[in-house]
């Protein structure tokens, strides 16, 4: 990982590049080669599984992230110990949208959204970087949180490791609609064909027991509930 | 992978083991060693991130799951280009059950419940125990819908590829409740702190639009209808 703060940069192209870590290899029709399909599924949720490789072997942790237009911002702790290096990684952000239940068991799926992003991160060290991508975190999982809660001082800006990973090499599959077999033989067996919803909602904020009455939810939060996320 | 079918094996510990791969590193109040929260985190979910290494580099793909008392069957027709050979995965399921907003942005948080599995996953090609593990499968996400929807006839099951992997070497983190800054000095500032939980649930059933209008929805799918998942 290198530690300078990255050199202006061209934007990303408004298509995804085909290469040989992203090119669709299987369900070539769940594919899309949209960036903006890319940013839709990042913005809507704010947990990743970060995939790297240990002694040769695979580990997978799940760990927040934030993005900007180019960078996905990675809160790296959790698999610091993993990364002392200039090591590839995989992160993959899935939104299970339904049970897709056909007549035949063969033809029973997902419906999903799924970006997988590779590359080499860069550990952030630049001390404005450093505060400018905590804030991507933060603000990303909570829009308005950044400037409501205490920000990190000296101390804990040091103790934090973020990592930064380029958006470039990226890919997106899609799984959307009814189930397949609607126009074959199982069609004709009279058996329930359709999908099942799943929706991740936000509930009502939760107060810290210790927190004292007189403190009141903050507009920014409170008006999540019943909201959906994903 | 090996084809045969697995040995009659005894029950796996009430313990999850301590290994070079499970021992918790980090966060080691967040970790579980009781196999009931393995097996509840198992549970209610369908979805994996399926973590490979392709030519060095990581690949984290989701994917679905079912688990019986020993193993954890995949489909695994989305990684079979990657798990020709005796290769190491990790498996990594993942519950995001809400927000942590403490008064200080360093020690905000996500609760969330997660299992980690490592092994060499079997490819099922014993005919017997591919449908034992497919039954597995369906049923894991849709109860019910094993006994309702077409099984897999020959030509099918030769066209899926399962994969079987042991539920003996895994671990479990869990986080749950209020900000841990309840009792410090950022107590004092004013700020609110709780938690914003997130619950995912199952909606309406949506029929396939050229589904006939006198097919009913079957009870076992009927009644999830504003059930949690999750």
């Amino acid at each position: 990982m290198t530690s300078s703060p990255p050199p202006a940069q061209p934007p990303l192209s408004a298509d995804l590049p085909r290469t040989d870590l992203t090119r669709h290899r299987r369900l070539r029709e769940q594919g899309s080669l949209d960036r903006a399909d890319l940013d839709a599924i990042l913005d809507a949720g704010f947990v990743c599984h970060l995939g790297v490789v240990v002694d040769g072997r695979p580990l997978v942790v799940p760990t927040v992230y934030g993005r900007d237009e180019r960078w996905l911002y990675l809160h790296g702790s959790v698999a610091s110990r993993s990364l002392a290096g200039d090591l590839p990684v995989c992160v993959t952000v899935t939104h299970v949208d339904g049970l897709v239940l056909a007549r035949s068991v063969f033809e029973h799926g997902v419906n999903y959204r799924s970006a997988v992003i590779h590359g080499v991160p860069r550990e952030v060290t630049d001390p404005d970087e450093k505060l400018v991508g905590l804030r991507t975190l933060t603000e990303h999982a909570t829009p308005g949180q950044w400037s409501y809660a205490r920000r990190p001082n000296r101390k804990e800006l040091a103790a934090t490791t973020l990592l930064a990973l380029s958006l470039e090499e990226a890919s997106v599959k899609i799984r959307t609609g009814a189930p397949d077999d609607g126009d074959g033989p199982d069609a004709e067996l009279g058996v329930w064909a359709g999908t099942l919803p799943l929706t991740s909602t936000w509930g009502a904020p939760v107060p810290d027991p210790v927190l004292p009455p007189d403190i009141p939810v903050p507009e920014h939060i409170a008006r999540r509930e019943g909201a959906r996320q994903g």
